[in-house]
């Protein structure tokens, strides 16, 4: 049986309550065993507060020969000391962070194999000190990573993206060629690592109707076409460009097994809006399995005890498929 | 009872299939009669391809007096000589104008009261020697509108486009607060046609996470923050700029009337994920009320007695919902 961390994130958001309902909620899966890496205090009062009593266990190592459900392991981080409910603070910042920086380092020497993150804020981030864009990008830094994208899964759709958090003025010149074969080859191994046979990969144009034969943009002709005629040389079942308005319902029909998005939105407006509340977030081309769920720390509903927890179960439940080889 | 002028669209095309059926369907409808403005020898083709038996009357003038469905009134235009299926012709381009042109005629003295277009194809626009970005722009032109906007509908969503058939990297610098402002008070008018009493509209923002606090792009605090803000001096109930990944979400949950969209895609994809084949377009601020099918000339199933007529249909539907007032 594998072993998933799970990071609370941020403690003042919604984080360490979807993580203690999301465990209560897979108890005695056989599939994994968790181990939560974040602060005793905040997740006692997590249980508290979501009625989700199960026994925890403060540990410094990992008991990897411990493979049952009775007691969930915790690598106890002494940060932060106190919570302060739905805020950004510095203190809530750096606890997150050190959270994921244990994470890392338990993945990639082998005692975990692999990571569900709890969202993180931004604010308190940079509060903190530190100027990572989003968590795929800090995992990716503290990783050594370059080869990395973002995917998303929701419902029959799943997606990947290009580009992650740019404004969108920057995003036309940061499509080249190259970047679209890196991004097409990680749609592949993302098939892969899900075990889907002959994966059918789309490519959506970064123009309305596809950039209709150039008369509104060019990308198509110059930069995406020729990628995928790379790709698809290199014996990668992959087509397009198509019109972002219809390849994503096109895939919600089952006639792709993953879309190539250009931009943030572009995938994340069609996943949401199937998918809202249950959404994952796969990073693929890091050393590790790393999943989340796709809502942020929610600092508006946090530590009332009504935070949904499905996205949170989604995120463990893929994770642990992954893991599984 | 209120008259509907019917272009039937690209001859070439699945135009006067959807045309002939959705009239069939809505038979006897007590909110309008519909006249067809097409050529003759098309439309009894497309009858009997589609197995749609009413009756035909040309009439160069529309009998105003005649309201019964017993034969459905036929502007007759000659033209294309022939019908070549599937293909952009040049013929098929010219009449595809004529057509519009005529049912603008009949509009413009309020001999029809509203127009529903089957599609066109751009390409045969093109080779018959005009150029116009797409269908909207033509009926802008022709009417000399400028204070117009492209508005969809599919199921509880509706949103307003503020810029159409850009290129993406067109799209920032063409955001203005004056666009927007503009934008605002058409969905404004929009949501009064529909008789939405007290409307809720929504603005999305431009960049991910609506620029997270300039961030991830500055447009959302210098150019749609402050037109939004103008609005509501105004009185317009109006809020945003929301992160674009979440507010159509919102919106299908009802929690907004319209969405106001930064560009084509950014309101399409959402739209056609839950309302493809359903989805209603309408152009708001040209003299008289315009709409038609979301979907295009579909080329590749032509003429075979297969296109799906649920989308004219609901274009109908819509119009004649908008002209009684």
């Amino acid at each position: 049986m594998k072993i998933l961390g799970i990071t609370i994130g941020d403690p003042n958001g919604i984080g360490p309550e979807v993580v203690v309902k999301a465990i209560f909620s897979l108890k005695g899966s056989k599939k994994f065993i968790p181990v939560i890496i974040g602060n005793k205090s905040v997740i006692t009062k997590a249980q508290q507060i979501s009625k989700t009593p199960f026994k925890i266990r403060c540990v410094d190592n990992i008991d990897v020969y411990h493979k049952d459900w009775e007691s969930i392991q915790l690598i106890h981080i002494n940060k932060p000391d106190k919570i302060i409910k739905g805020i950004a603070t510095k203190e809530s910042g750096f606890a997150s962070v050190q959270y994921i920086k244990k994470a890392i380092e338990l993945a990639k020497t082998g005692i975990i194999h692999g990571i569900v993150t709890a969202p993180i804020c931004k604010e308190a981030i940079n509060k903190s000190g530190f100027h990572w864009e989003g968590h795929t990008e800090m995992l990716a830094e503290l990783t050594m990573s370059s080869n990395y994208a973002m995917v998303f899964k929701g419902g029959p759709l799943m997606i990947i993206l290009a580009t992650i958090h740019k404004p969108l003025k920057a995003v036309p010149n940061l499509i080249t060629k190259q970047v679209l074969i890196k991004v097409i080859k990680l749609a592949k191994k993302t098939c892969d690592m899900f075990r889907i046979k002959k994966p059918k990969i789309a490519v959506a144009g970064l123009n309305p109707h596809a950039g209709e034969n150039g008369l509104f943009g060019d990308e198509e002709i110059n930069i995406i076409k020729p990628a995928i005629l790379t790709c698809r040389h290199e014996g990668i079942n992959v087509s397009g460009p198509y019109p972002p308005d219809t390849v994503f319902h096109m895939a919600y029909k089952r006639k792709f097994d993953i879309v190539v998005c250009m931009y943030h939105d572009q995938g994340l407006i069609p996943l949401k809006m199937i998918a809202f509340d249950k959404g994952v977030n796969i990073t693929v081309g890091l050393p590790f399995i790393r999943t989340s769920p796709d809502h942020g720390t929610a600092y508006d509903i946090a530590w009332k005890g009504i935070a949904n927890p499905s996205s949170m179960i989604e995120a463990i439940k893929t994770a642990s498929r992954l893991i599984i080889k």
